[in-house]
């Protein structure tokens, strides 16, 4: 039996639960979870805001911990290793998008809190792909938040060829954006911050913004006009998107990785006379959580965490729900 | 003096004008206009559509002609050459985007009928580099309409990396449309074409089309779902975008060329779940346009035109207008 975290219904506190995984399939590995980070899309899920949750709903996929049990077709893992799994936790192997590379854009692509019981729990399991080696240099208590937050942020810089050169600015400087902070600084570009809280002003510069802009101020964004390669946005409220595309040079692109759930008007002219992109991803795939593992490790990149015994999960879940995380939470095991 | 027709007010008939160009600068080449093909844009600043027009407007930007007169500044060409002129006449031409070969990406890009008279004339101007040389292989008196409306469909081919595996969708099979059909079949790609006039199939198949999907139906829509790797929108009429854009395979890309005025609603989700981009761009760099004219001087590549004589300018230009063009119109001088 494995010991979890579960709610019973939609916006719940979570209870303890138990259940049987059933027996390991040959391509699943089983990790022994050490830490485990809190994303906001475990509250989105908690609270069915996407209409697909199922319950009871184990949370949790920013999991650290050490193999436990391997599938008789697993490859390339050891028990013992230290492994992280992320947002999915598997996906076909043999369609398209699968066998270039491309795993997360796969439609089958399975996630590890979707119909599936995630990593507020002793032990979680996932096809062994998924599994990622968890280096040495980067710190495993810390490192929960990059399997789905950091590789979210990271993606962009991994697969649209951006240069250290580049001009790049993070939009919204919470928990994925103090992140995105640090790998864009690490890239080497000359970082732009936009956030509407500017009280913040020496902590975003010490995640590596180089500039801070008001993003609830359009005058302050006007300024930025044509400054901008690549803008990634890590909210999910309404901004003054016109003027924020703006601020791309000729060629660049403005990047979501945050749920925005409102439409976003795009006039075709501001995309046409600039020849600006706008576009988004999903995570990673196992090879961009691999390479942003040796490159945090190398730049001694980590999240900056709160810590939470999993006896506080509700706690933890509360404190993040009410935006007060900073800025991210990991529960420990 | 330069004989030329002229609108002198909004909407108004195109009149004979005459004007004094001045003395021909440094760095601009004076072509003799033999053909100019005439443009949807032609009509919006004739109408001061965009709120920039400059009376007596002179249209014209689809030139064919031959060097009449070189400044002294001037690169490459030689009397008597047969050259293009295309949507721009100019740019600073040191600037990071004139100086890394995005020329038509310039801030100060000058337009060809945007305060400058324009081709419908007996001779018209342009800084050098843009005077596209035009090779042997392609038939001077159709290919003006490549000069605007050709390059504006070829440079997405040009500048994404789109590969011959790849599968092209291209919206509205008009004057724009039936050239991009033509181009993505020679790129060697698989191609869709997106009509609500089913009357055309025909005609579009022999364009290149090995598809046609009916654009106003979003069931047929629906059934091209995660298809294609690149569609290009040429109309500027409000379409089922969210279907369309479903339209897209992962990491695939809608590339607006057609000023659609109407603001696009674009669900982050929809670009997140599958790595999927927008984008537009304005008609080309010169590099683009003349490698564009080679592609197209070996793949006997030409626009579908109607002739007018240039005393019949007005005829021509109210075909245009009411959309019976077959389907581009060229004025012979």
């Amino acid at each position: 039996m494995i010991k979890a975290w579960a709610a019973r219904a939609p916006k719940q506190k979570l209870e303890m639960f138990e259940y049987d995984p059933g027996p390991l399939k040959a391509d699943e590995v089983e990790v022994a979870v050490e830490t485990c980070g809190i994303c906001h899309s475990d509250l989105s899920m908690i609270d069915n805001e996407w209409g697909f949750s199922a319950y009871p709903l184990v949370p949790g996929h920013e999991v650290i911990g050490c193999v436990a049990a391997l599938g008789d077709a697993t490859r390339g893992l050891k028990i013992g290793q230290r492994v992280g799994i992320g947002w999915a936790c598997g996906s076909c192997m043999h369609c398209d998008q699968c066998l270039s590379g491309n795993q997360n854009l796969c439609a089958e692509s399975a996630g590890t809190i979707i119909h599936h019981h995630g990593g507020f729990a002793d032990r979680v399991r996932a096809q062994w792909p998924w599994a990622i080696p968890i280096p040495d240099g980067v710190d495993a208590k810390e490192a929960g938040p990059l399997l789905c937050g950091g590789v979210t942020v990271f993606t962009p810089f991994a697969v649209y060829g951006v240069k250290p050169t580049d001009r790049v600015g993070i939009v919204g400087i919470g928990g994925l954006g103090h992140m995105a902070l640090k790998f864009a600084r690490a890239w080497g570009c000359e970082v732009t911050a936009f956030t509407s809280n500017e009280k913040k002003a020496d902590e975003v510069r010490g995640f590596g913004a180089h500039h801070i802009v008001n993003s609830r101020d359009s005058s302050q964004l006007a300024k930025a006009a044509r400054s901008l390669d690549l803008v990634i946005v890590t909210v999910n409220v309404p901004l003054d998107w016109k003027t924020l595309i703006a601020t791309l040079r000729p060629n660049g692109r403005i990047h979501f990785v945050g749920a925005v759930l409102e439409p976003i008007p795009i006039e075709a002219f501001d995309l046409i006379g600039a020849q600006r992109a706008i576009s988004g991803s999903p995570n990673g795939a196992p090879t961009s959580s691999a390479k942003m593992m040796e490159f945090a490790g190398l730049h001694r990149i980590l999240p900056q965490n709160e810590h939470f015994p999993i006896a506080k999960v509700n706690e933890a879940l509360d404190r993040l729900r009410a935006g007060k995380a900073r800025y991210r939470i990991v529960l420990d095991m």
